[in-house]
């Protein structure tokens, strides 16, 4: 039985980035997600995929210790999504996105995810997020939702109740600011933690991430990334890698979250250096520790 | 004889703010520097005021311990801006810039601050920048140069002696991508090394600022702002007080530098929790040691 269950989209990515191109390459966010908690746990993934998906990469799922039996093979063709960046690195243009068999996608939790300690609820549907929550056996130890400025804009009630149930809500800074209609970052987290939420934590891509508790708050300073080339997937491996962190240790502390936030951090960063999940898949857990500490001489003064 | 010298504008400021409103109050680069530097040090100022400019803003400057012998007094108006924030409290906007007795001005430094050894260039016209680090008797200990994308854009050329011959130029994140044409901090910093800088220092508004040398990069965190009030003057009072620390210690080694910076970010903050000059002016030495303090639990992981 996984102890984290990774819900999300699994996609064919086609990027096209100023440094470098793919075609019809494995993506999308519960991919990144869980290669990016695989150095630290053994998730599950709950998904769908097409009749094309090939077995490979289920193979290749395996083989990183992913569970693969919460993902569903339905009729039809897999996601895809096709987008490009410009000299602006952080700034993504969709050229097409064809939804296909996701666009009918119900997700259903084989029975041993069911008790899952460590819930993750990528960046999806607030609907099938919620879904998911309901179909749980017993209140998840740790329950983190990501969510987009698109569910924002449609589905703002069903994101606002998301926010609600799980107990972290990741957004980025223009998705906080747009959420909780405030431009500041620190009293957007407090409106966070006044919907029941036990921290806030807030992605700020190049800048970092912010985590606040009705005690304070955290500055996690991103990694100063001279060569970034595809920052695709980058917020997933983030919060793959920060829950993964926190199922492996299973410590809920406020000094336990801030390490898994600087390991998010860090993974993200490895994650940016290379197209689609290039990078990740050539990376050590010695290259993760090695950068961790030496985030710390980048804030110490 | 001051230790530091600080060049750049004084200027009656009207801005308005969601949060609060002043009509013709002092301001100017060289007014919001000094009073920074005067938590840690005595410095001089060198600038223009008008024939209307009252006796009790100098006395005002010299109750803090600031020198006023730089202050020329000429004929004419004293410069006037007047902006205006909306909800986004970082954006300025610009209303009216009247430059009065500044257009026609030629710094000229009192004999005795031409051995000063720290020399803090405010944002005004790099040439007159360089004029003024043309009269120095010897070379300083440390020059600190600001800039702004005006100049960046209209005298590019002058812009980049300065950032040559000044030992650290200051610009904000946007300046350095304009000027080096990359969107990439850490690339721009790399050129900013090239160019002669001891160390390059890019401030980054809300997010704080980065400081890098050929060894590695520190990534200095804002305080987290709940109340950001008038954010005019924030990157002046930073200057001022990372060099009023290092003019106090006298000590230049890269971890002063950290401490200096982190300073800056300290007395910025405050500087923005009120109108104008108010918030800097009602401020003790020790409520910036026990925000400087709090910036530690802020970063630790």
């Amino acid at each position: 039985m996984p102890k984290m269950v990774v819900v999300g989209t699994i996609a064919f990515d086609s990027i096209k980035t100023p440094f470098g191109e793919t075609d019809s390459t494995l993506g999308g966010s519960a991919s990144y997600a869980a290669v990016a908690a695989s150095f630290f746990t053994k998730p599950g993934i709950v998904s769908v995929v097409g009749s094309d998906f090939p077995e490979k990469h289920l193979r290749f799922f395996e083989s990183r210790g992913i569970d693969t039996a919460g993902i569903e093979k339905a009729a039809g063709e897999t996601f895809r999504w096709s987008g490009e960046y410009g000299m602006d690195i952080n700034i993504a243009r969709t050229l097409e996105t064809k939804l296909n068999v996701l666009s009918s996608f119900s997700p259903k939790l084989p029975e041993e995810y069911r008790k899952a300690d460590f819930l993750l609820l990528g960046n999806i549907d607030p609907e099938l997020q919620l879904k998911v929550l309901g179909q749980m056996r017993k209140k998840p130890l740790l329950v983190i939702a990501d969510t987009m400025n698109y569910w924002i804009e449609n589905k703002r009630k069903k994101v606002l109740e998301v926010v609600k149930k799980a107990d972290i809500c990741l957004m980025n800074d223009s998705e906080a600011r747009q959420l909780f209609g405030t431009p500041n970052l620190v009293q957007a987290a407090k409106k966070i933690l006044e919907l029941d939420s036990r921290l806030a934590i807030i992605k700020k891509g190049e800048h970092g991430a912010l985590l606040c508790t009705a005690k304070g708050c955290f500055t996690a300073p991103a990694y100063p990334l001279e060569n970034v080339v595809d920052p695709t997937g980058c917020g997933d491996s983030f919060a793959g890698a920060m829950m993964g962190v926190l199922a492996q240790s299973g410590d809920l502390s406020e000094d336990s979250f801030r390490r898994a936030v600087m390991y998010g951090n860090t993974v993200a960063s490895f994650n940016a250096e290379g197209m689609g999940l290039q990078r990740m898949l050539a990376l050590s857990k010695a290259d993760i520790e090695r950068r961790f500490r030496e985030f710390r001489e980048i804030v110490r003064f």
